[in-house]
């Protein structure tokens, strides 16, 4: 139940919450006015890959909680194979932390699980931010195996995070240099570091993916239930999960904008993060039952 | 080349400027740092269908110039029947007006017009707002002989004003109530109005969206060599000029942000036009090489 006085993900102490026979690793920094933003992280992602040039401006209105999915980092117990059973690790640690509506940057995987836990339990969001990810029955997720990614991911020039700046980035000098600098931020931090995600975690992640792109019934149908103001973003030559996902979102969800952004891939939320922390924040500060801001 | 102090589009002075035996009615308010703002109108659209609830907050800030092409309220001349002859017009107007550059809010067919100035004259704009608008080769261009759109227009309870909350908007009462207000807005005006336009202008504007529908060679190669900062806006369930056009767009052009609104149709600009406004004039404010703002 700790807030920390260091509102940044370069130095903000990793705590952890002892729930139900888990131990969850989180971070929590920042605070104002705002509800906190429950911050849930992409694929293979710990509390480390949170760019700080993200978190920070937006912990200057509001609390920001990072946290580590089970089997994820430093958080105990075994990767669920479902997006369903992931987004039963991040309801229990809310519930024990306290907090019975907060506000959603779900990235990527994140989306996905913020979109189970606010079909399972409304009150548990009030606005979400959905970032470079898909709806149940999406298109073309995370198929790294495609020639066109795994090149990159197979090459061994690029090693540890370089991975992140041949996939998160297009191929721009202007969004390989945007990538640079990411990786320097995300690089300063240099003590209480996760362990970085092994195959374990992907394999699990993946297949999580792969029964996510199922779907039953009407294509969609579950999404125009959720009424809740949402900022959906994306880059537009987003390999990864591409852009289309997010159209199918902001045309499918009842209430939701949609920004996309140019020269960018999965990472465009990294690439633009003082435009996408304005944004963010001007979304997150009005209490309009609009999305629209 | 009068400036007039009466920054509204409900009380400016309609002007008239003589080019190579053109007469072209326009209205130009407001004043500030910014470069002025041409705006080109949609189908059918007049001086008249400004709402000032888009036009006055951006005359905050600069000089809004508002235009009737050649053949549409009162400005002389036939009404072209390509995209590429009504590009000449605004482009002999700025001449003569002596703005060798400007920002341009292109509007449905004005985004059209406002696209085939910049390609033929990339120094024309600095920045470009493009809504609910289509790219050439675009889909679904407005096809009002649809029977969606068609039951609409030709319903005899839908006369003037009332068949725009109709098309413009979508059928939710938000959306409705939007359009309602949209209305007494541009109904504000009562004096030195524009005829409204006639099956003339219809017919002709109508077979150049017929031509714009055609594309030689590859699809959209011509909006990549586009490289100015673009904002692509659009209602996701506009049923005049369908919001894919509005994603070939950003996703196509060199260097565009796309902001889409939940529940709205064509008339997206005119169901939130405070949150239209408050991004467009942040986008201007803008001097970055990059869209995000």
């Amino acid at each position: 139940m700790l807030s920390t006085t260091t509102a940044s993900n370069t130095t903000a102490p990793t705590q952890f919450l002892q729930v139900k026979g888990h131990s969850y690793a989180y971070r929590r920094f920042g605070n104002g006015a705002g509800l906190p933003l429950l911050c849930l992280q992409h694929f293979t992602g710990t509390l480390d890959n949170w760019d700080p040039a993200v978190t920070d401006p937006l912990a200057a209105g509001r609390e920001v909680i990072l946290f580590d999915n089970a089997g994820v980092g430093r958080s105990t117990g075994d990767v669920p194979e479902t997006i369903a059973a992931m987004s039963e690790h991040p309801m229990a640690f809310l519930d024990e932390l306290g907090v019975q509506t907060c506000d959603v940057i779900g990235y990527s995987l994140g989306g996905m699980v913020a979109l189970h836990m606010v079909q399972n339990r409304p009150s548990i969001f009030r606005r979400m931010i959905l970032v470079g990810t898909a709806p149940r029955g999406g298109e073309d997720i995370m198929h790294l195996e495609k020639p066109s990614l795994a090149k990159r991911i197979q090459d061994p020039a690029n090693r540890g995070y370089d991975v992140l700046k041949k996939i998160f980035f297009t191929a721009s000098p202007a969004s390989q240099a945007a990538g640079e600098a990411f990786i320097r931020r995300i690089s300063q931090r240099k003590d209480d570091l996760d362990p970085p995600s092994g195959p374990k975690v992907a394999n699990a992640q993946t297949a999580a993916f792969r029964e996510w792109e199922t779907f039953n019934g009407q294509r969609f149908a579950e999404l125009r239930a959720i009424r809740h103001p949402t900022l959906v973003v994306n880059g537009v030559h987003d390999e990864m999960i591409p852009v289309s996902n997010s159209y199918r979102l902001s045309e499918n969800l009842a209430n939701a904008v949609l920004l996309t952004y140019p020269d960018a891939g999965h990472g465009s939320l990294f690439q633009y993060p003082e435009s996408f922390t304005r944004h963010v924040a001007a979304f997150l500060f009005s209490d309009s039952e609009s999305a629209a801001f």
